[in-house]
């Protein structure tokens, strides 16, 4: 949307990343029981602030704006309209709807200067169909409307845990759908269900998708998105012959309700949620639509997506003990360029680092440089490899060569190897292209049901 | 960041803009008491949820996000890093700093189920300082440090007014900046305040830089960016002669102090504020380096902008009493192209439409396609204009001459053309060359001091 007037260079040196050392000999913290929290904090890509709130640091930050843009992609193409909506609600909006008492243990509440009391939102079906009603009824040419967005959430979970992974404020990506029946609703959670696929293989990480529990939330049915992890906190079952696939909550039983075989069952982290509503909101609040002169309540759909969960759930089920691995598409940056060392034999090669920088910036992959050159290679090396650069791009002894090598060490493929110039930012031209259509043939192992 | 996989059109039919229809005899409403307030509601930019807090709709979020990528733009070129801190804050850092009792009144404030006060933050020093010092002492070397954000922020105002002028919740750009001593943090201080420079003067709305009180957030010294509007609730002092500039709160007199000449007073709204803050922050949260082998506090500096105010103050100033009309940068769309009404003896033109609509959106101009075509030109086009979309290409009746011709509106210089295919198009991209190279030469009338 605007022009880079200044070339600009991003230097690890600049970076905020406050790197914890930790001890050898240390034990385990309590509050970090799971692999992928404990390099979250160590590497710098997020720190809590109080119990189950966490800063997102620049790295984290910058994947959770990938996964944003990813998700403002899906949502574009079903003509889904981004929209934010105030935090603060009205407490009146959720006695209206009956959900005060049911939620009131895990909702953070206050009041205001005059008394009035508010929710500090862990969901907005009652905003939003508050936002439509106060411009009801609609006609039913506006239909199907959909307004979606990213946005904090909190809940005051009693046990926060696990970091971002559930924590008491988090980033949601909710959209809320209002349609004229019940068989348009069915057709756009059919086409918003499809959008989620897509994200979801996208970000390339494996989840399947589930029949669920309606909950608090309520509505006639609903699914769930999750991602198959030790550490997750529900259980679903599959059965690999027929397809099936549910919730504990829906099916506790060991056998398939299709085909009576035995089912699998995985622990699970929820990543997603979507509900066929129908008018349990649109009713109480008044979100209408003209039908022979008449008001008639909207049906609705809602659909969740917890992005920092997410984020740290990916990274748990990619990452090893000791290194972080990140989703493809969600990676803070895909290439880490490290010049030699200073006083080093190597360092007259140096501008060399420059060079492919400047070269694979300008072929539009995200490039880092990790300038602290008062570091030995091998020092940095072991910071790039924690913090998960995929592609890492080392100015080392061969660069004083008559025809200079350089070496890529490739994350993902697990391997080295020495290139020319040329051969660098070919292979890393490659492997980004590969990367993009990569997600297009994607393959989901579990397929929905 | 990804690919767009399928062709997309912004069809103003999927736009989510409840437009209002007001009675032309209606009298004016009591929270409608400035002329873009009114404007963003009847046309639907913004929705009131509650007292002082505001829906954004899809039009006025992606006006905001056209701001916030502009600051990510100048934020990028002064080094500085994106975070995200939590909402919620603990109330004991507040009063670790004596700010708790002193702003009490205009916080909201809630207890968590174990009985611990936060606070929904108004503004983040402690909470930014307190992540420093968790990572404290530092290495000199990581200095400076620059972290900003882009989030809601909350202040419990006795009476909100204006709309976003004035809101209980809003969103903020705060930036916050820690040196090694007050020499650094000076320079820290006059490179972030370039960058605000920069970015009031690409938004293009004419601004003025003032001498400010440092208030309650405290400090050394401060000033504060202002638009001039009679809508305002402060003074700017400014002297023509020898370019001094302040609040009315740092100068009440009617003579200016360098040069004993007569002040011009102007009512203003303060859009950005900036802050040399010293150690006030630091030193009781211990954010600290080390320096001679001791920790020493680091001197700080904070600088916030309200986002949602510049926006709509910008709107305020741009705007007729009919018509919205936004800074360039930061309009929605910049083109609107609109087919014939179906029906009517130019409908077999309408194919145009769709061609210059597609050519313009792949010359990378910001495009939406008003298909409401049971709708006239005439009632499309008092919609377009009031929207303030600056370029609406009209396919009306000269479209189906033997050279087809077509209508270009330029709301910005207050013309129509008639010109062909290919003149159309050139019009669009030099005007919208135009408006890139026009930052560059935009020149601030008031100068800063």
């Amino acid at each position: 949307m605007s022009k880079k007037l200044l070339p600009r260079v991003n230097r690890i040196s600049k970076l905020f990343q406050p790197l914890n050392i930790v001890p050898k000999d240390s034990k385990p913290r309590d509050e970090a029981s799971s692999k992928s929290y404990k390099l979250m904090v160590d590497m710098g890509i997020i720190r809590q602030s109080s119990n189950g709130m966490y800063n997102l640091l620049p790295l984290g930050l910058r994947a959770l704006e990938k996964l944003n843009t990813l998700v403002d992609d899906e949502m574009a193409n079903i003509d889904a309209q981004k929209v934010l909506l105030p935090h603060l609600i009205p407490s009146t909006l959720w006695k209206a709807t009956g959900r005060l008492e049911v939620a009131e243990n895990e909702l953070f509440m206050l009041h205001d200067r005059h008394q009035k009391q508010y929710i500090l939102s862990p969901t907005h079906e009652e905003a939003v169909t508050s936002l439509i009603a106060s411009v009801s009824p609609l006609s039913k040419k506006m239909l199907p409307i959909k307004l979606y967005q990213i946005s904090s959430k909190w809940r005051d979970e009693m046990k926060p845990r696990l970091g971002v992974l559930r924590g008491r404020e988090f980033i949601m990506k909710d959209l809320y759908t209002f349609d004229a029946d019940l068989d348009k609703a069915k057709e756009t959670y059919d086409l918003v269900c499809k959008a989620y696929d897509n994200l979801f293989q996208k970000i390339g990480v494996e989840f399947v998708k589930v029949a669920a529990d309606t909950g608090i939330i309520g509505g006639s049915f609903s699914n769930e998105y999750h991602y198959v992890s030790n550490i997750g906190e529900t259980v679903v079952v599959s059965c690999t012959s027929c397809n099936y696939f549910a919730t504990t909550e829906i099916h506790n039983k060991s056998s398939c309700p299709q085909c009576q075989r035995e089912l699998c069952h995985n622990t699970s982290v929820e990543v997603g949620h979507t509900f066929l509503l129908g008018t349990k909101y649109s009713e109480p609040l008044k979100a209408t639509y003209t039908a022979n002169g008449k008001p008639v309540p909207l049906v609705m759909g809602c659909f969740g997506l917890g992005l920092t969960r997410i984020l740290g759930a990916a990274l748990e089920i990619l990452s090893s003990d000791e290194e972080l691995r990140w989703p493809r598409p969600l990676v803070p940056y895909n290439v880490c360029v490290m010049p030699p060392k200073n006083g080093s034999k190597e360092a007259s090669a140096s501008r060399y680092a420059d060079d492919i920088y400047q070269v694979i910036e300008q072929s539009g992959i995200d490039v880092i440089l990790d300038d602290r050159t008062h570091f030995t290679i091998g020092k940095r090396m072991i910071d790039a490899r924690r913090t998960g650069y995929p592609y890492i791009v080392v100015v080392g002894k061969r660069s004083t060569e008559p025809r200079p090598m350089f070496e890529i060490h490739d994350l993902y493929e697990d391997k080295r190897l020495d290139l020319s110039f040329e051969g660098v930012i070919d292979y890393l031209r490659t492997t980004n292209d590969d990367q993009t259509t990569r997600y297009e043939m994607n393959e989901v192992r579990y397929k929905s049901n």
